[in-house]
């Protein structure tokens, strides 16, 4: 599976945008890069830069020892991987799965891996495609280490920084899900918090650096709460959830009489009345989190 | 109204937390500092330490040219302030309100100022009560100018950076709803991926040093998308809202999996879908503000 100068070869599956960073990442870092897409045209800048175009699935992964995967959903990775021809091709070779999706779907795609003789790593890519090649990357892997292990000078030349969650084929989907999680939602209250203060004559660039303010004081509250969370101790004694909540009604308040919906807040205000509703009104809010596990 | 020493008095009204530690600032600064509290008892440290103490609200508003109010709300303040006895006394005085509340609140609260010959300035308080004192306290000001730049040498001795947003009173308050909309909505993200986290078994000392990097990354995006709001422009070439809303649908499917309300995504989801509909799925999230503010 090397070229004559012995350089690794992969294949990638999937040129959405970052599909085509990682083949061109590779291929800038002097591997041996088989493209294919299932829509045909999007390999073409990539083979005019010296990739090797493949007529089908079967014959991209045929290419290589190494097959990274990066589409929409495991719907669209197992509509290619799962496809008998290209199954049978993978056998004794590796599959790098990172593509996005939910833990109980990488479970699955590493069983039947197991299954079809084919090396498995699940694993999430938590920066924009932009990133790819540079040292701002940041991946997460999951599976068995010694195959991590043995593909990872492979995958260092994708640039930034690598983690081996461990070997549960979960972990990079769980931690995946849970950070884009924190994103989003943060990213909501970003938009909301714009929303009203344009409502109340405010622009965002006036807001802008105070919200900056709020997001550099995010990350040593995360690591104190994670303490909090994983001790059991949700101590309130700051910043108690019966203070907060006044704080979420007032949100609310402003939102609505503007006609903003407030129903993020609305939602995030319930889970700090649950906590409360539970008698844990003293406590700091990320009893929430230990709440929202109750069953 | 200044002692033999020409140093300024204040009067601290509200003994909570907040109120407590302001006080206790100012009398390290050394200013003459007159408490009160509605519910009697909490002045008792801070007269011990030198502070005075007043029998009434009237009677202390009397002792300093100066009145700092932080109470839970302005039904709270108003209950103060709008005593016949305590407006009286406030005449040709100057009231700082540093109680969180509603921008139409602050707003209607001048006006009374006003109808009664006492100076007003409303504020807000943006870092937790230990802060006070020291470097990290953050405080935004609105209202008259003249009135702002008369009493910041005192304001000043509660230490942390002081910034008078202009002379709309509402605009304290506007942006302390707007900054603490996106604090509590990124604690509730945060919050929500621990509780999904630990449901796959991960815990939030894990997941920490990960949510820190996401942390990080929020305060250049803030910036990013000020830009994009203000100027109508919401370029979604790097992460277009037809792609966030499936990393969304991941996020509400995990929770729900394992029992885990997943109401504050799915209003999030509900806003992304919301500009899809509208014809702006390959525009970026923050295109969601401009939704939100559309009537």
């Amino acid at each position: 599976m090397s070229t004559a100068l012995n350089l690794p070869a992969v294949t990638v599956l999937g040129l959405g945008p970052m599909g085509r960073s990682l083949a061109h990442a590779f291929r800038v870092a002097g591997v041996r890069t088989t493209v294919w897409n299932r829509t045909p045209g999007k390999d073409r800048e990539l083979i005019a830069q010296g990739a090797a175009g493949a007529a089908t699935a079967e014959e991209a992964v045929s290419a290589s020892e190494l097959t990274v995967v990066c589409v929409v959903n495991y719907d669209a990775a197992d509509a290619i991987l799962r496809d008998d021809d290209v199954t049978r091709a993978l056998k004794g070779r590796t599959v790098v799965n990172l593509t996005a999706d939910t833990p109980v779907r990488a479970r699955d795609t590493a069983q039947w891996a197991a299954a079809h003789g084919i090396g498995y790593l699940d694993g999430a890519i938590m920066t924009p495609a932009p990133s790819i090649g540079t040292p701002e990357a940041v991946f997460l892997h999951s599976g068995p280490s010694d195959l991590y292990e043995r593909h990872l000078p492979v995958l260092e030349l994708l640039g930034g920084t690598h983690t081996h969650l461990g070997e549960e084929t979960g972990r990079a989907a769980t931690f995946d899900v849970a950070l884009l999680d924190i994103f989003w939602t943060a990213m909501a209250g970003y938009a909301h918090a714009v929303a009203i203060a344009r409502a109340e004559g405010v622009t965002a660039r006036e807001l802008a650096p105070f919200a900056q303010g709020i997001g550099a004081i995010l990350p040593p509250l995360f690591a104190e709460f994670a303490e909090d969370a994983d001790s059991g101790t949700y101590s309130g004694e700051i910043n108690p959830i019966t203070s907060a909540v006044s704080t979420m009604a007032h949100v609310v308040e402003v939102s609505e009489s503007h006609g903003i919906d407030a129903g993020v807040m609305r939602a995030v205000e319930g889970m700090a009345r649950r906590v409360i509703g539970l008698g844990h009104g003293t406590d700091g809010f990320i009893r929430v989190a230990e709440m929202l596990g109750r069953h």
